[in-house]
């Protein structure tokens, strides 16, 4: 049976990721990891890592970008909980076979090599969750 | 400077605990470590501990209390992050120092001993943030 082996970030949808980082960083403490922009998503993300799992703001750099919608619709606030997982395949395998509404039929593998999906907020008491299988 | 030290727990606002752990126990996997009912705040509450951090799963168990009035204004979903600090005194002064609005004038402790406090989402994105300072 695959296993969640842990929380990788927490995701907060921003305005705009330097006026956040006046609460996350500036006041809270948080160390600012590194601040990307992904022209394909258009968004600006800020990473800011804790002991054990990072916290993200996520502002849009476009007005059409989903994240731009979502801020419209639902204003700021946290957007979606990462869990790590030993083996994505078979849990995604396993979630459907408990009747469980994945976003993606298949892993999607990113520029770091970490495969990840997203289980539909519906099967998961409105969370958006995603799960991230870390390159070995 | 006080500092922040990990994540301690996510907390879910869904309608009813059973149900919701046919996904977070069930299907995902996580173990529930225990239920608890609080008759105080009118809640149920699960806690699915991960290797590091938790999750908790809140469920209002009459209709007047806080939760089921947010449950009826916002539904089921992510509800606040909780964050450990060393020293939350000195973290308290340090975030209204910089302008941060908190719920709490003084720290609370609850009954095992943990001093907490929240942040007003006004100052935190949107996000419901509680700071926790372990018993010693």
């Amino acid at each position: 049976m695959a296993q969640i082996t842990g929380i990788n970030h927490l995701a907060i949808v921003v305005e705009d990721v330097q006026t956040a980082l006046g609460f996350w960083r500036d006041a809270l403490g948080l160390p600012l990891h590194k601040l990307e922009r992904n022209d394909g998503e258009q968004v600006e993300i800020a990473f800011l890592p804790l002991s054990s799992g990072e916290i993200e703001l996520i502002a849009p750099t476009t007005e059409s970008s989903g994240v731009a919608k979502y801020l419209a619709k639902r204003g700021a606030g946290l957007h979606h909980v990462c869990l790590e997982v030993d083996n994505i395949a078979a849990m995604m395998d396993q979630l459907r076979g408990k009747g469980i509404e994945l976003i993606n039929d298949a892993p999607k593998v990113n520029e770091l090599g970490v495969k990840y999906c997203f289980v539909h907020p519906k099967s998961a008491n409105g969370v958006l969750v995603e799960l991230y299988e870390l390159a070995k």
